[in-house]
């Protein structure tokens, strides 16, 4: 993963220093790259709540990183663990429904009671940390080599033929701490010297696609091109699609995935024109307590203002135009569910499943069953 | 049709000056009501091409009141006819795939192919010209009542629970002379006290939907809400649409309906939750030739600044945005093709029929086989 040529994750100590975390502030992305240093355990929870950082295990990551920071600015203080703790409260509840930030916050607290009470927190945590990142890369990692086989079946049916993956919304690099989840087979093939090209959906409200996606590909010499979320049907009528990759947000354990709305309409239109649909996850999406993901995800509705502010670069500056009459009602459903049976396959760590529980369980024995 | 509680109709003769044609400058709804006056046939075709009207019924009502206006600028010149003739060549060329352009334009240089030479053609073209809309107005009230039946329907099996019914793009009153075709079913429903709500596609890239047919809805009365394109699956699933009508800009003999990006999409969606998928249309837009749509119709591609800038009302006036870097490459297809097995029926103003080349021809015998 690079960013102007250079080696890069999402979140890193600062070189030099590494008592400071620093992040890179997405929703300025792609007109400015800020790098935001966060110095305190309050400025990961601000990143966290004002989005600077997003995707569930990069907000995971910030939250670990975060009660790394409080360790440093109480180390000298006797209620360093108190603090930390304290901190963690706040945090969980800086982004309520994103399940890696509590399972991290969580984590965190398991090793903080493991540890002996003169033990310097700053280093157990920092390690705490950086192992949450090591072990999310390498789930990444494992997405990427078994998507990659996908790719490559498909490259060699095409004969040397640029492979064409259409990608709904941003389950890129950006969302994770190196080369995403949907993005990471796409990686892959690409650095294996695959001819790939991406369709990008822009992915309304939020634009994620236009503004997070093709940025990250960019940076990463990916080819690509950006299409409006009305185009993708057309384009797989027209056989100019080989294969769809989304993420998901939560995956019931019969292979339904809940991920952001308008990911349905193009399993729809792939399942109508024999397109392979696939959904990659790190098997800590799968809610193995939920079997059907249309009757029982709730799904969140978001700020209106999501729809009509739509933010960019003017002649005067970067600005936020309202493109809706003031009083226009907006309804603002952030993810829909795309039912098991329009899904090709699921890539995980461990490798490809059907959509079905019988496909997960053969891949996770030891979790199903389990309460997430 | 009302706007500000008027009546009112796309494009009309100035009160007290009916040497003026008046339209509605549409690129600046809904954030500013701009009346146009079109004083000479060039300021008619340049509402055309730079798109201050659009829709092809309201296009080729714009033709013919330009000639018109050419009309009553050489009237007292011998020469007029040829001035006027020169004027619908140009004409024909402000928006080359527009149908209704060329039909209109025909239409009228027959009339005066027709005409003595000492006729006032001012007279003849004020006519023709109100003809023109005063049929295009009797197309949408036709498919306004063949489509109300079907509204009434769902609204007696509803017993008298409100009736969602979702559009995208504007085929609405804004595209035609009044009430649209899309649109007709919904505003006669309104009109006649049946309990309507109306999901409002924000129709990306050029906003349509939020910019158009939400404004006409509100100056109506109907109560609707503006979704992303993204969510109408999600409301399908969900049983929060009872009904889908979209326009068209071109149907094949057997069915297969050329409309704006994303149609497709919401066919298919409704098709899967058993969501009836009608599309309105006036039997100008049926091409005879054709039989098989994704085949058979070639679909635009359009600037790709349509998807990146992005146009609204900032803090410091009106203004446009660009959303994506500079260097992204986009694509933007303008329009898809819904098979006719997708759609449950066609309203058109004999009536409804199926999407099919049997349904077609059973409701316009005489037109079939003929070439447009």
């Amino acid at each position: 993963m690079r960013i102007s040529g250079e080696k890069f994750r999402t979140i890193w100590q600062k070189p030099n220093d590494p008592a400071i975390v620093q992040i890179i502030d997405q929703r300025r992305l792609p007109h400015e790259y800020v790098v935001q240093d966060l110095v305190t355990w309050q400025d990961g929870a601000s990143a966290i709540s004002d989005m600077l950082v997003r995707g569930a295990p990069l907000i995971g990551a910030t939250a670990a990183w975060s009660l790394y920071l409080a360790a440093v600015e109480h180390k000298a203080d006797t209620e360093c663990r108190q603090h930390v703790l304290r901190a963690a409260d706040v945090l969980g509840g800086t982004r309520p429904t994103a399940v890696n930030l509590i399972w991290a916050l969580d984590r965190v607290r398991q090793v903080i009671a493991r540890t002996a009470a003169d033990t310097d927190l700053v280093t157990v945590l920092e390690r705490e940390a950086r192992a949450i990142c090591l072990e999310d890369a390498r789930i990444s990692r494992g997405i990427g080599e078994h998507g990659l086989a996908l790719i490559e079946g498909i490259a060699s049916r095409k004969q040397g033929e640029t492979v064409n993956i259409l990608t709904h919304c941003n389950a890129g690099a950006l969302a994770t701490i190196e080369y995403g989840t949907a993005t990471a087979p796409i990686y892959f093939a690409h650095e294996k010297g695959i001819d790939v090209h991406v369709w990008v959906d822009e992915t309304r409200p939020r634009n994620q696609g236009s503004q997070l996606t093709a940025w990250e590909l960019a940076e990463n010499g990916v080819p690509h091109t950006l299409i409006v979320d009305n185009a993708g049907g057309h384009l797989m009528q027209h056989g100019m699609v080989d294969l769809c990759i989304t993420g998901t947000d939560r995956t019931t354990r019969t292979g339904d995935v809940a991920n952001k709305i308008g990911t349905y309409l193009k399993a729809l239109a792939a399942h109508d024109n024999d397109v392979p649909f696939y959904v990659a996850l790190p098997s800590t999406t799968i809610d193995w307590t939920i079997s059907d993901g249309v009757r029982d995800i709730p799904i969140e509705e978001r700020d209106p203002g999501e729809v009509s502010m739509i933010y960019g670069r003017s002649n005067s500056g970067l600005e936020t135009v309202n493109t809706v009459a003031s009083d226009t009602r907006i309804s603002n459903f952030a993810f829909d569910v795309t039912p098991a049976r329009l899904i090709t396959g699921l890539i995980t760590e461990h490798g490809i499943c059907e959509a079905s529980e019988d496909g997960l369980r053969g891949l996770f024995p030891d979790l199903a069953g389990t309460r997430r």
